[in-house]
């Protein structure tokens, strides 16, 4: 499909969330006129205007029944118990919504119990894999989700929703690949929440054992600090939506530390060097 | 002091072991001219003539009591219990040893013990605060201490011979700190080896769930990947060379996952985010 500048993929598009990755879609919606006009809000007021000021939203609106039913795509960026919510509650009638949240099982679950009350509105579950610990609007940037991946979860098999939902993200420059919901939050618990609270707990370790120590991290610390500086909000929503899987995912981190540690009790240099080479070498597979 | 070409600051250095940090050390004491020529070798014999088509070595040389004393100072690069050894072996009366080892302890008291029966090479202990997963002749490089921390660990007050070390470090960029071996070997338990332990156990946590998952590490694990990416000789080394800090760093460790594994459990929000928000607000003050 060729789309002239009269001719965007969506006329209007409601956002909800202007943050990092609300707010850079936003900006490649409207650089790429996939979106006539962007309109939203932001549980932050502060957040709203500042979007309006960044070229992000277009105008500030309130998600009435009115304005949602003008738009034809609502885009929910919040944290994800926020969304959960937002999905229980319901759309209009009609509504296509979707998503980019880092967790999918409680979102579809959420959306399924609003069609079983009468709210038939469509959602596409999403999750670009995508932005860094930065947060807020003025992180948004166009391009973020050039290269990157974006998960669809929907239920059911190919539909014009899922058709156009696909289409927003590759032209934005993300590869689209589907997973089940239940596949996804288990994969994401190892391999990107795990990860977040392994970082959050090293650095409160460090904190707690002399919080001066953390200026001489040149050798590792560092890393792990940035990641921890994600917002703290977001996460806490994210671990908690996941919170089976992720406590799956904590207790095989604890197991493999206390692997480590006993053989550094024992002083096993042949088990210790086994586990690190083991481990070293799956980075030349990526 | 300014130094002309025919005077650097020292004559001949001797340097044992090739890879990244010896290895950029002797480009930059060469690119400097504070080392008239640099001898040594690698446990590895393929590192060390490698080492000399690179332009680390001028020439391999057999560290033998003739070689050893014909050099003003002699760098000891390579994994720490091969230093320690090496270290309480000893060199020939007089020689200047320095080493750029992570422990810093059982470096100080294998010296100690080699003075005690008669060895009397003067002895200042080392370490650089720089380099990354890279590891070999290949990866070292002129500049990588520029800006680097250097952390020495000497006995006693100032005399010529940390003086000779310090301006060394200098002239290559690094700024000198000086720290007792005890407070070392604990600050960098917890700061640098405790990150590459724990990022050791999470990656092979995830790669123990499932190993095709690591190649979605988009979100989080990319980090760790690359960590634990370093080299595995090296880090059983440091790790059981500081057996006792480590262990202490990693039951710290333990003890934050289980704080967020409970609060978790418990699903405790506020908790959550108050774990999360002291963690995240440290980036800002480094």
């Amino acid at each position: 499909m060729i789309r002239t500048p009269s001719d965007p993929l969506f006329r209007r598009v409601y956002l909800l969330g202007t943050g990092l990755i609300g707010g850079s879609l936003a900006l490649d919606l409207k650089a790429r006129n996939l979106a006539g006009a962007v309109l939203g809000g932001d549980r932050e007021p502060g957040n709203a205007a500042r979007a309006v000021e960044l070229g992000i939203l277009d105008e500030v609106a309130p998600p009435s029944e009115k304005v949602l039913s003008s738009c034809g795509l609502v885009v929910l960026a919040v944290p994800v118990l926020a969304m959960e919510e937002l999905l229980r509650k319901g759309f209009p009638d009609g509504t296509l919504v979707t998503d980019v949240g880092s967790v999918k099982k409680p979102l579809v679950e959420a959306h399924r119990e609003a069609s079983g009350s009468g709210r038939s509105y469509r959602y596409v579950p999403g999750h670009p894999i995508a932005g860094d610990e930065r947060s807020g609007p003025d992180a948004a940037r166009t391009g973020l989700f050039n290269g990157a991946r974006v998960i669809l979860t929907p239920e059911g098999g190919d539909d014009p929703d899922i058709d156009a939902v696909t289409r927003m993200w590759e032209a934005v420059g993300a590869r689209v690949q589907r997973m089940t919901p239940e596949l996804h939050d288990e994969v994401f618990a190892w391999v990107s929440h795990l990860p977040h609270m392994a970082a959050f707990a090293l650095v409160e370790a460090v904190l707690r054992r002399d919080p001066e120590w953390v200026s001489l991290s040149g050798g590792g610390l560092r890393d792990y600090t940035r990641i921890a500086a994600s917002s703290p909000r977001m996460w806490s929503d994210i671990a908690l939506s996941n919170r089976d899987s992720l406590l799956g995912a904590i207790e095989g981190l604890e197991r493999s530390l206390k692997g480590i540690r006993s053989s550094l009790e024992e002083g096993d240099r042949d088990k210790l060097e086994r586990i690190f080479t083991g481990v070293a070498e799956v980075r030349r597979r990526l």
